[in-house]
């Protein structure tokens, strides 16, 4: 995998990039829409791709690990491969969804013993193991298995669940360098930064990470549910850390004014699931701020959902169609709906991209910002 | 509306003709797909035109007057502009689906009083209300409100429901010749053939409804259980008293091989939710016959959906796929599965006119019935 950055912002610290991969580029900064069981829901693949303009899509391994499960991955000839996809692909390592599963795992320094939430049957995850799942369902990027700290944390268990994160990390990197790719195509291997909102913690894990010298970082730990104020500054000083030639991956992030804000302190990945599962509950981003499309005040408004979105589907529909979908719960009203976040967060990228390189980022995020923050 | 007959089959009663409407051409015979809310269950209006190349879909008066109501529909300027659909429509009468709400509904000579499914809310549908709710609804080709007998019926109550059926008919049609399109493009009216599966009766209500010279007439209360041989004997009775220059429509009917037997007897147009509903749970449709895509079977099947499918998405996608999306109940699965089953039913009756219209129609009908009952 190469990255070159083409552009980098005066004002800010945002950049232009382009990741190659075998599966093609990727232009950064990129939001990845997530398909956690090898399917974005309810969006077609020829939607992801000449819609919404997907550049990059995740999966999730614990998904995918217990269903359709790795045997029947293999036989497809990895994940790209079984659900026709082309494009380049990232997968989570299911850390955070092991974690999730409170009272139905136990973490060890081995690993973590869980139960499937499907069937309750028990499973064993360790870095060795996830690397090897991921060695089979086969993304171009893979993540490293590491612990993703609650907010708030305590700074001693912040700090062992770091430490425990960094031993995991070598043992997740000694898996990658002694396996190989099973379909021939690259892999790249991404840590994590992790720390919670403590500064000092940050600073260490990034320094530590740094130090790996992989193909690209991740900061995790973010989004879930510290001040956005918090996410800023350990962005920024994580940033300042990583090298600056590589691509760094903020997870899990987020609302458009927090990927705005976190690609002018210089991140160029970002993935969430709420664009996705907000809009199946009728929560439309727009330029103008977020709209709640089941409200009454849209049952007579005629107007297109968004004129100029980038999805035909929100031009040629309107409010009140739309919200009549939601009203009798129709499919086809989460698909729109999904069609249009993904199309927006797709272009908000792709805005920030084109006026980094043009030089006009850094104004228009600072207004973009207000604007997509209202409520209306 | 006008009918035209290209070509009448020489060892069948099947023939194929274009309907013209002020929404554009309709080419028989057709099967139209069932959007009873306003929207076919997963699919985009796009998909619609273009994969599946639906030529007309349904409404229902009873969903659309409860939901959205129609007082936004009239704001809405008609169901075709507020669903963005430009092409031909027809609105079942709803006659229906008041019957089917057992215990919330009473029927008398005046109409029918019922409670809303949704809400328990009370209402009362007449012959007139329900045309002139048609009337707000602005189809192209608009239903009369009729009785649909159940299966079995005792003679008697078949014989009083068919009487009442026609006196409220002369209501129907006394309605329809008093008032006016409200958006100023034509609606063809259209009368409902019932009588259950006695001869005499069907005999009856076929010349009666003959005799009222409507633009085309339809064929109610089969595909509600009786055997296909009663389903096809009342069919050919019907099909031989109705005039043969007129569109016949066949309510609700049904499987593949219904249609192409149904097609050989003289029908030019079908509707029915089974392709829809059967797609959400896994029941797919090909010229081979059924197939359950949730059997372990195709678990590992790599094979395409069905390659000769005229949807990509049954080219693009293996079995296998498809299966592991019904199991882990995505939303995908049962857009691809309608997708599929409507391409299947489209494709159905255009092979059928194209054969048709070359002179093959009745041995490709005779070998295909066979093939599509098979269960795989």
């Amino acid at each position: 995998m190469t990255f070159n950055i083409q552009h980098t912002d005066r004002l800010s610290s945002a950049r232009a990039g382009i990741m190659q991969t075998d599966h093609g580029p990727i232009e950064t900064p990129i939001f990845m829409p997530v398909g956690t069981q090898g399917t974005v829901k309810g969006i077609h693949q020829s939607e992801l791709e000449h819609v919404i303009k997907a550049q990059i899509i995740l999966g999730n391994t614990y998904h995918l690990y217990l269903r359709p499960g790795t045997d029947i991955l293999q036989k497809a000839g990895g994940l790209h491969k079984f659900i026709a996809w082309d494009k380049p692909m990232l997968t989570d390592s299911g850390g955070y969804q092991v974690y999730s599963l409170k009272g139905m795992r136990k973490i060890t320094e081995d690993g973590v013993k869980f139960q499937s939430h499907v069937d309750g049957s028990k499973h064993f995850f360790s870095p060795e193991s996830v690397m090897d799942i991921q060695r089979i369902i086969g993304a171009d990027i893979v993540m490293a298995f590491d612990e993703c700290t609650p907010y708030p944390c305590e700074y001693k268990y912040a700090k062992n669940s770091m430490y425990m994160t960094h031993r995991w990390l070598a043992r997740c990197i000694y898996r990658m360098d002694n396996t190989d790719p099973i379909y021939g195509l690259h892999q790249t291997f991404s840590p994590i930064v992790q720390g919670s909102v403590y500064p000092d913690l940050r600073k260490e894990s990034a320094e530590f990470i740094a130090s790996q010298d992989q193909e690209m970082n991740a900061i995790g730990g973010l989004s879930v549910g510290e001040p956005h104020e918090d996410m800023y500054a350990m962005t920024e000083l994580v940033c300042g850390i990583l090298p600056s030639d590589k691509p760094r991956y903020l997870m899990g992030v987020g609302l458009p004014e927090n990927i705005l804000e976190s690609i002018a302190l210089g991140i160029d990945m970002f993935d969430c699931v709420l664009p996705s599962r907000n809009a199946r509950h009728g929560i439309l981003y727009t330029k103008d701020g977020l709209i709640n499309i089941k409200n009454a005040k849209w049952q007579d408004d005629f107007s297109p959902i968004d004129i100029e979105s980038t999805a035909p589907t929100s031009r040629i529909h309107t409010k009140a169609y739309l919200r009549h979908l939601f009203k009798v719960e129709e499919l086809l009203a989460g698909q729109i709906a999904t069609l249009h976040n993904l199309s927006f967060f797709l272009w908000l990228v792709s805005e920030s991209r084109r006026r980094i390189i043009d030089g006009t980022f850094y104004a228009w995020k600072n207004s973009m910002v207000k604007s997509v923050s209202q409520r209306l």
